[in-house]
């Protein structure tokens, strides 16, 4: 598997305690928080997406691993690729109405010429500021598994995307993500381990339990679910299955004691497992133990 | 001219102070300088360069970026578009080497799947800190111009890369620039505006002049010149026009006021011209005033 030779080497040499072994969702030094993420037509967005729906969904990647180390953002650089001035002045605007919304100001960054029919690979660095920055690595054995936001609404949107026949607010879930800011940091004091979901809540949750060293319970049931989206893929197990192994959620995950319990449902989360001494991941609903899906959720490379 | 229309945007977005308009190397936010580079392949490196070479130099122009503020790096993030296994391999290797070599830690970013056949964009945010970061923008009527580090030579590099023979020194200009960050730290509090030289000296001292809202005059024999590429590519007004038009040189430039001449000269720089009332730029040699050259360097988009 070439990615994970490419891994390994970065890994290696990525010592400083502020890459947290490279296995967070972003850099934290100090009291500031760094991470970078990339869009790829046709991988992350379809080249049908409006283009401001594309430079919305760029910032709010950054913003929700920001949002996920508790981090109050400050602001952004932009690695962009010229191509059709069109799209490009569109993206532009986009990115400035989805910047006023966030509050989060344009830093600086960079332009470049994109060969003709390239693919476009859009690059955001996002910058904030958490007093405290929970670990992806810090889960306990014994933790509540708890998350808060949609599971499964923008594999929903991305359907329709292509092509079905579904309601606009799942479309919006795919297209304009919202990142859970003000959660992240209402949470990150009492989260051992936090993460956001971005490939898919199974994936996102076995990284965890992986890089905390220990095995991961869901139960599928507890996991909250619209009445759209419920009434556009079902309910029974399969639809649950795809739902939590479908990205684009930017929904958070976080370990934390039971001592925390009120605090953490009184700002809006919900418990749907554990975390106990072992390794793997189980899934469980009302019917048993659930098989787990071949794919946990989306991997690169 | 559709980049502009694009740039115009962002930079009207780019309120926030620590942007500084867009107009600098990058972006400063209190002690923090941040900045994001791009290379592509095909415009920033030949396709045929060596991979560690092409980390060398993404991490050198960034660090580049930095040296101009006057900053000590701390560490990058990496935006990279997996595509050969062998040719990643490669790049993350070099980039251990290079990243060892200048003593910066790798913090973070992302990986991503690359479609095949796509030219490769790898995108790089470096981030250090300076209690004095000089603006591109702060050039005063009066000061000199001065320089530091080679001009000419990576532009020679690159004809040597394309087929050419040549000397080594000047392919390895081109292949594996320096960034002077010890240099612009020395430099940083005596400058009244400091920037790298990435594009090409004319078209870089034109836009510190047109940030400052300024004239620039640059004496053309006073530009410091190696026997290898005085050998390589002569010495005449022609050859000289080349040398500071070519990129790729990340030399360093400041305006100083003249209370400084001593000390700037101490650090190594040379005084190749001066900043007076008026805008646009004027180069002149032994044999007078020299037609401005169609194009003063390097432009994106």
């Amino acid at each position: 598997m070439p990615e994970a030779d490419f891994i390994e080497r970065l890994r290696a040499i990525a010592t400083h305690p502020a890459a947290r072994g490279l296995a967070d969702d972003a850099a934290v030094l100090g009291d500031l928080v760094l991470t970078h993420d990339m869009i790829v037509e046709g991988i992350h967005y379809l080249p049908t997406d409006p283009p401001a729906d594309v430079a919305w969904k760029l910032l709010a990647v950054n913003l929700s691993d920001l949002a996920a180390k508790g981090a109050e953002p400050e602001g952004v650089l932009l690695g962009y690729p010229l191509r059709e001035a069109e799209w490009d002045v569109a993206f532009a605007d986009g990115l400035a109405e989805a910047l006023r919304h966030f509050g989060v100001a344009l830093l600086g960054g960079d332009t470049v010429s994109a060969p003709k029919g390239a693919p476009r690979m859009i690059g955001m660095t996002a910058l904030g500021r958490s007093s405290h920055a929970p670990d992806r690595r810090g889960a306990q054995d014994g933790d509540g598994l708890w998350m808060v936001g949609a599971i499964g609404e923008a594999g929903a949107g991305l359907i329709i995307a292509q092509g079905a026949a579904g309601p606009a607010e799942l479309l919006m879930a795919y297209r304009r993500p919202q990142p859970l800011l003000d959660h992240g940091r209402a949470l990150a004091s009492h989260a051992n381990a936090m993460a956001d979901v971005s490939d898919g809540l199974l994936i996102d949750v076995s990284r965890m339990a992986a890089a905390s060293g220990l095995r991961a319970e869901i139960y599928l049931d507890a996991i909250p679910r619209s009445a759209a989206l419920t009434a556009f893929a079902g309910d029974d197990r399969d639809a649950r299955l795809a739902a939590v192994t479908a990205g684009d959620d930017y929904a958070l995950i976080l370990a934390a004691d039971d001592s925390h319990i009120d605090a953490v449902a009184a700002i809006g989360a919900h418990p749907i497992g554990r975390f106990t001494a072992g390794d793997g991941l189980v899934v469980m609903d009302r019917d048993g133990i659930a098989p787990l899906p071949a794919k946990l959720g989306y991997e690169h490379g």
